[in-house]
């Protein structure tokens, strides 16, 4: 390839709708154009990007056995409905109606067409295990997309499904697809992603993993524990929290605080710390708009995916009208409506007294309160996040970080909530009809392209590991006018073709900083420069793109030392 | 690949709803599964298979310089609206609103996209000519989704989209891109597609070919030239008819025709050939239920297509109501209302005279018309579909065979139609601003696959050529409860993977029979026969499923053997 044909334009500065670096540096790269929100078409060398990790995931699949399928993108409503989700995902499904008035919906996960593929063919005990894949486009109407190819509507994802006939034998699979993981990650440069707990959400299924690249521009929270190897996501992180509970019990007494609505402002005004106060935290079911209190310890969050999971269904925070029988800033567990209101006491107050609150009437607040004496015997939850220097649920230290990071796969284990609504069984070997259980396992190519861009570049441009970059060499012809260096500028270009050297080749007439910015942008590993002063010397400049090799090398030698640096690096994940 | 892990149901029995071989033979061997009508999912043999094609079109593509990106399949309305094509291509587009009530459409073709991508990039002339293409899922609500996957809705095509400043330069790359094409059907096993001159239809422009694969299950029609190179869709076909008009004219008289209704019926009563008669057809337009009647030599029929391009509106058969003011069977062009009507002549009108037609009366015919003394003069249009013994537009001669054939591909060439509407301009060499010039390029993957399935069948499965076969061998060990056989077998599946030869391997305890008859299902171009008689000999047979090679090979020289006529075969096309 020539670079003055490669369609997409270079440029310097960055565009201001980008918050993460690789967003912008794809942008200015040339990789990638809106389309719409979320919605991206790629130039050449970012599909040259996302095709060869497809066929790393796609080889990674093979050797452990993966079958390549393909489900379609359109799939009847019906399909879904069988299953439950045609009805329990919300919005983010995107549902049309086809010129039959037939309802269909774009597929974002494909556990349902997994199951209709198989579940006629998957009869006997025999068959099994199985695993299918394909790598396919979803859509995922994201109410907030964001951070480039991170979080988009419109992705291509490898998803697999595996078939077992017993919970051992999905473990077995799950710990072979997990070092197939860690290969392929690591193949594409990015080994130091790491697993975490996940909350499976709307896949169902009780334990899920996901692999993330810690990042401090990463979307997701990550609760890392500094003593033991135990790592998950905020919103799967058990809180756990010990309270003193010291000193002799305090009678309720109610106190007047005008114009005090927060719980800093009350702790404030009383003296006491956020610790030993009760917070009321107000969110509102979607469905219906009844309101859910939670009570939970002044200096504590609630997370809402636990909330969530906990309630079955989705929530807002809550919007406090006059006549709605709450005081926004003075509600607290004494009296409260416990009928009216769905009313739930986070796991951070159990074993506490004396603790101050809303007293659910304007401008007033109780002090001295005690849930078991002033309130009754209440099932405690856990409903909070879990915060820095908590106390690891795995080895009870304090010893909790939390990290940022961005997913770039995610595993599922999902039992049998897709092969029980969806009627799948197979015969065992006694003869008995069973439901066999499945897992899951996705990874979104666009965001691993992006996520290793992001572990790996500086501020000219990415620096693209030999595996996935869009071509292993760049010759620059710094003097394209100059015939000596044209012509073995095309020579070398001409015989790296002959021995299918993967080169992109720049012999514009330009100076050489704009070249080597272009250069930089497009994050090729290896660099040969051909100028006039180096011929001189016979000899040719071969630069990485991490600064780790820059070497003059005489020009017959370059292909021979282009091609070992190649084999090396791709078998490194370099 | 063992063939027991094989996920896929192979059967016996011709499913009833499959009317051709393709569709029959991929339903019966675990090929594809339908998800919805016109919407399949696919198993690992016809993956391998489509993937296949998928990477020879792609290095086709590439080595006439093209460029892979990707577009999106769901994109926003408005890039539609800014062709027209929003508002001018009926239901076969599926649409929706996304979460935010934004329309959007799902990609049945990219042109918007393409544009839109390259756009601001290509606004020099030094930036031209370039090819951009992808290999990508798209969706089209077909009314009538037909023959498995020949006639899909949800299909993977790859689409190219050239861009020129010259029409000359245009018709050079259409050239290169013709010959690619050529270059990928030879290699996919079907060298003897032909291309044909099409219509443009929704996409247009004016010059557009489709490249055809002749078979009578095939659902276009084509005239071809026994006597010339004339090849053409019948959509498109010239209809060239020579009037004699012997005689003389005769005066225009009432006939009383009671319950004779058809041109048939009447030129029966009146003893006259068709051709002396003057046949009313009678459509309604799709947006205002207008009446459109067409007048036509009696022994011919209208052509819907170039009806529908000379109105720039879609139409459909009329229904002749009780006061609409036209009989039915009694239309004739004498004192029709052509105020009220939209009355349109075809050309083999053109120079007849004593016709018989309707006189737009209950039970009354007219004979003796002459259209230029009896209607005076009118514009007379090429509406009539070309026949079996017609007069070739090339060569002049009766020469005109009708065959039928499935389209695999086509290539349009779009002129400035997008470029203009989408206002894509380009600074030429004098400084002038320009609209380029675009040709595309597609070809269905799906459709290309069940082509060369009906290409090469028998009727015990498809005869995949090597260069597209699922796996290139298969080893079948007859005996699998014999310790040599099976030895000999695993052993020989062990080497063929070290080799890195593509095989599947069938150790069932199975009948032969049942074992062959999957083995023909897969259509596997090599098959390793090991059985107990054979290794009393020392040889294993080898047997290609085209039948050409049935030979007895010392278990020693198999993989050679097999090495050699996959490296021959897939050179070949064959």
């Amino acid at each position: 390839m020539k670079i003055d044909r490669l369609a997409g334009d270079r440029f310097k500065e960055r565009p201001s709708d980008c918050v993460i670096d690789s967003h912008a540096l794809m942008v200015r790269g040339g990789y990638m154009k809106g389309v719409a929100n979320g919605i991206y078409s790629s130039y050449m060398p970012l599909r040259r990007i996302t095709r060869k990790i497809e066929n790393i995931i796609r080889e990674e699949m093979d050797a452990i056995d993966g079958q390549e399928v393909q489900f379609p993108v359109v799939m009847p409503a019906s399909l879904w409905s069988e299953s439950g989700r045609y009805e329990s995902i919300g919005s983010e499904m995107a549902r049309f109606s086809d010129r039959n008035g037939t309802p269909m919906v774009l597929g974002m996960t494909h556990e349902e067409a997994a199951v209709q593929l198989v579940r006629e063919y998957a009869n006997s005990y025999s068959k099994y295990p199985f695993m299918i894949y394909q790598i396919q486009t979803k859509f995922r109407d994201e109410g907030r997309p964001r951070a480039g190819l991170i979080r988009v509507r419109e992705f291509t994802m490898k998803d697999a499904y595996s078939f077992h006939t017993s919970q051992e034998d999905l473990e077995r699979y799950y710990q072979i697809c997990y070092d197939a993981y860690n290969r392929i990650f690591a193949r594409c440069g990015i080994p130091e992603v790491v697993t975490v707990k996940s909350d499976s959400g709307m896949m169902g299924g009780s334990i899920s993993h996901e692999y993330m690249l810690l990042t401090p521009v990463g979307e997701d929270s990550i609760a890392i524990c500094s003593e033991c190897d135990y790592r998950a996501n905020m919103e799967a992180a058990e809180s756990i929290i010990e309270n003193k509970c010291e000193g002799e019990d305090m009678p309720l007494e109610l106190v007047y605080t005008p114009d005090i609505h927060t719980i800093e402002d009350i702790c404030n005004f009383l003296h006491t710390p956020l610790e030993e106060s009760c917070k009321a935290v107000i969110y509102q079911k979607n469905m219906t708009d009844e309101y859910v209190v939670i009570f939970i310890r002044g200096d504590l969050d609630v997370n809402e995916t636990k909330l969530t999971n906990y309630l079955g269904e989705a929530v807002h925070p809550g919007e406090v009208t006059e006549n709605c029988g709450l005081y926004a800033g003075f509600t607290g567990p004494y009296n409260i409506n416990r009928e009216k209101f769905t009313v739930l006491f986070d796991k951070s107050l159990e074993g506490t007294h004396n603790l101050s609150c809303g007293a659910n009437q304007p401008d007033h607040h109780y002090t001295g309160l005690k849930i078991s004496r002033d309130v009754g015997e209440v099932e405690y939850i856990d409903l909070a996040k879990i915060t820095e220097g908590g106390i690891c649920p795995k080895c009870g230290k304090h010893s909790i970080t939390i990290s940022r990071g961005i997913e770039v796969g995610n595993n599922f284990q999902l039992g049998t909530k897709y092969t029980k609504s969806m009627n799948m069984q197979y015969l065992d070997s006694e003869g008995n009809l069973k439901y066999p259980i499945m897992g899951c396992y996705g990874i979104g190519v666009g965001r691993l392209a992006a996520s290793v861009c992001e572990a790996h570049h500086d501020d000219f441009g990415p620096i693209w590991p030999m595996s996935i970059a869009p071509w292993h060499v760049e010759i620059c012809c710094l003097r394209a006018d100059d015939e000596e260096c044209k012509g073995v500028s095309d020579k070398l270009y001409e015989d790296m073709l002959k021995e299918k050297i993967e080169v992109i080749y720049d012999d514009r007439n330009i100076r050489p900083g704009a070249m080597f910015s272009d250069a930089d942008l497009l994050g090729i590993p290896l660099k040969v420069v051909v100028s006039p002063r180096n011929l001189a010397e016979g000899v040719c400049e071969i630069n990485s793109r991490d600064k780790e090799i820059a070497e003059k090398i005489p020009v017959a030698e370059v292909i021979p030392f282009v091609k070992s640096i190649i084999e090396k690096r791709i078998a490194e994940g370099k």
